[in-house]
């Protein structure tokens, strides 16, 4: 139960099988931090490559392929005052043949105050420089080694988790990952100081962050895609498109998770997501798109008991 | 603004171009009932046709092709004591090849207290029936004739509305859709106790409800795509195959409706969507299926106060 | 056997349960005209309204809900020396934020020779001017009253055929379409004196003509899209949204097909399609999208005769 | 202009920046051959992993990123005399809840005779084993290393090309790939005697092959998507999901072709495809399907000599 502090000096713009940056055990914890999605860290030094440069991956003694690596968010706090975002909406989020806003701002800054708790944009000048928004700080990219051997773009998402752009993924969560190389392999990087969801202008408010984190190996577990929960709710990701796909793949993983751990049968687990389940819209920026399947915790464990 | 107290006797599974049951003015309530999606009413009668009947159409004096058709649901109750669910995640939710539960229930019977304000599992016997959830009531269908003299299935949706099948239309909500037809032409009907997003068992708890709204006449408007509001939130609702072509209708019409009568600015817009916007999922089981955007209302106000 | 010289004076811009224009019996064949999809007509009158007027619908004595109408398209022959396309790519066939090609023109002319066999541009002078293109005239609208009452634009498709836009649908061609009204009411209109592969501009070489078919009535049939076929091929067709969604349909259809009509076993079915099945693409412009199944009918006619 | 003749010893199941297995000038042949998607090869040795194991990489002097790699098929013949198939249409392919053939059957045997042009299905004893069909070789995976230092897995594809599964791809076609990597490092394998469009049961009739080809380096050329050649057709291919983006992506390239290299102004490049385009179906069972826009390459090649 050892804890790590990690400076990181090596970043990648792809998940694969890399060489690992630490090597730590199952219970341990790590604070370390990113850089933002354009590689610009706490001091504004281009200490990484633009596009999504990730922190690790960390080696995980034990996790082997089959395994599942759970990662608990402990702590995400923005290490700057400000962040960037993207001035307009991406044209596949609109109706195609949408007129292209004519604006010369490229991007706009913002100045994040985590005493206050609040992110506002101050450049350019608009009306929005006098509305400050609420920070809810989150990790847009995490994930692990992906099956076969493959390296894939921290652009894009997976199986393996990758560019989700989930603004549930903030602290007090714990996600499951699916371990395909041994070690897992984890990685991590693309913080936002908040976030619409669908991450539509292809932007959160793009920051650096400290991010604490604890890891812990569920030996087996053959989870498909990544799964996620904290005290309320029970989460199931899917990422693909169209967006039809990736409520397929939530929702499928999310019933195998009522039906294996849970024990519902199947008349159960159906009509509880029926009449009860809620799903979140991660991305729709991305190469994959992200759709998130959730139900709440208690009334699983309220149906469990009752079974 | 008068109110008319209206039993309906005669129902459509069409949304389209047909003869009046009621002539109302703007500003005029009307309380009405529903059937449920079957066409049982509040005494379990089968008073219409299966497949989502509506009541109405009810005839706006004063709404012409090109305006905005403004429904305020001010009530809507169960006016009896059962709901019917199906017991299956629709094999279009789940990926492809996931084997079908094979279970000869082919449907769910639940127990629905107004008063304590839940719903619970009755038949088949299952631990659901330990654990009743909250009464959520909603209109799963609504709409007005569509334009070009179409007549539409209640089993899909599209601009005039239609069979959405979002929990967000309850109570406290107001809906404008676009007029195509003199005097607007509104249906309703597919009342739901309580449902899950998405409706991915293809059912809502099914019940017969006592509803009451309002018309109101908005001149011109040329919305696209039915707009809804309450006291937290503008929503905007996009209805097509697949959810990415949804995200596009209800995002567009979002900035339409933000840029046109809130006077935001593109930069604004486009960046408070882009860290403030959040969406819903209406359904994924019908023909058409259903996204709502949503931005926060005091949000606006104040971006739009401090232009 | 009769034969029917029909002049068309009524046009509709919705397929649905129309007052029939005439009616036929099963075995009769019907020489007509359609207007062009902007209404005009032989001699350039504004005979109809903009929007793929249809002629018709012709009740078929006999032709009963659950029966197969059978329409065998016997002459399409362009009856006027000029067609019109438009200029530009639809945005929604190209990369999302494609520039849209800043032009003004907005439609071009074409000289349709029928003697010669071709069509070129005329207006306005490009290189396309001095390059005819062979005719091959197809008809892109038509279909039978849909199920359940509903009144469909013409803009559109779905199981009862519509606005598929498909090169396929040629002089030679038999479809059978789903009877859903007495008399099925069969319309048709929007002819191309030539067209690509998706409509992708949003046209064929839009054309009025002179078209010859013969109508028959198959009992029961229990066809769930349109099916076709001519001398050389077995066709299934899917209109929907995602492209994705159409070869579903339309390859559920042909397995329906083989399965029952020809009496292959699932194996053989499944086999034969995966090694020789072709799929063509019909529009990718309409709100509902169209793909083609097809089988060579001599390779399943040799294999039901193996079996 | 040297040829070589190479057999492979080492495959890979991901295309990547991998050690070269030859390096090869610009302007040479190489003859070498591919084990079939299950490993084998000609003596039915399992000499690969499963999964569309590749033949390469091989390392091209003088291609760098940002150039274009020729690669011209020569010549592909199946070099053993059997084929495996699978006997089921993927359920994707077919609409949601068709219900699964219930058959013991895994795979299917096909007799390849190259010498009279034909394979012929052999076990299981079914009607299609005395129906030879034609052979129509093909290789279903080749491509170069991606962007961004990416190993992506050989069953799905991308902007390197990878597993489309086109059935164009035979002897007689030039395809050209983006270079990424020094070298571009050109990956070959899962060859099929024959497929139907779209690869819809997960395989053509997989088996061995020998294949030539002939690489060239075209400096610079800044194609984003495949695109390829033959005697007869301009082709262009998008591959993602749903099948809708794979035209937009495929249509999007031809235009940059017509328009760059053939210099065609935005309203001939648009108006030829609109009338003479077609679409071929790739593959719509691996993860990212594919399509393929085509034009003739008389009909460019006689507007340009116009302009």
């Amino acid at each position: 139960m050892a804890h790590h502090d990690f400076t990181p000096t090596v970043f990648y713009t792809t998940i694969g099988p890399h060489e690992p940056v630490l090597t730590v055990d199952a219970g341990d914890t790590v604070s370390t931090s990113t850089a933002d999605a354009r590689g610009r860290d706490r001091d504004d030094r281009q200490v990484a490559p633009r596009g999504n440069p990730m922190t690790g991956p960390f080696f995980v003694r034990g996790a082997e392929p089959g395994d599942t690596l759970a990662v608990t968010l402990e702590r995400i706090v923005p290490n700057r005052d400000y962040g960037i975002t993207s001035p307009r909406i991406a044209p596949g989020v609109l109706d195609p043949g949408t007129p292209i806003a004519d604006d010369e701002v490229s991007e706009c800054r913002w100045l994040v105050d985590a005493a206050a708790g609040t992110a506002r944009m101050v450049e350019p000048e608009t009306a929005l420089c006098r509305v400050p928004i609420a920070l809810a700080p989150m990790i847009g990219c995490f994930g692990v080694a992906p099956a076969g051997g493959q390296s894939i773009s921290t652009a894009t998402s997976g199986p393996h988790g990758g560019n989700m752009d989930y603004r549930g993924f903030a602290a007090g969560v714990t996600v499951y990952l699916p371990v395909s190389e041994p070690g897992g392999l984890f990685f991590l990087g693309d913080g936002h100081a908040a976030q619409g969801d669908g991450e539509i202008v292809g932007t959160g408010i793009e920051i650096s962050m400290d991010v604490t984190f604890r890891v812990d190996v569920v030996r087996g577990g053959s989870i498909r895609w990544p799964r996620a929960q904290n005290d309320a709710w029970l989460m199931t990701v899917g990422n693909a498109r169209p967006l039809d796909q990736c409520v397929q793949h939530a929702t499928t993983e999310m019933l195998r998770w009522l039906e294996t751990e849970y024990a519902l049968p199947p008349i159960v687990s159906h009509s509880l997501l029926g009449q009860c389940v809620e799903y979140d819209l991660g991305n729709v920026f991305d190469p994959a798109y992200t759709m998130v399947c959730r139900v709440r915790k208690d009334l699983v464990t309220r149906v469990r008991a009752a079974l």
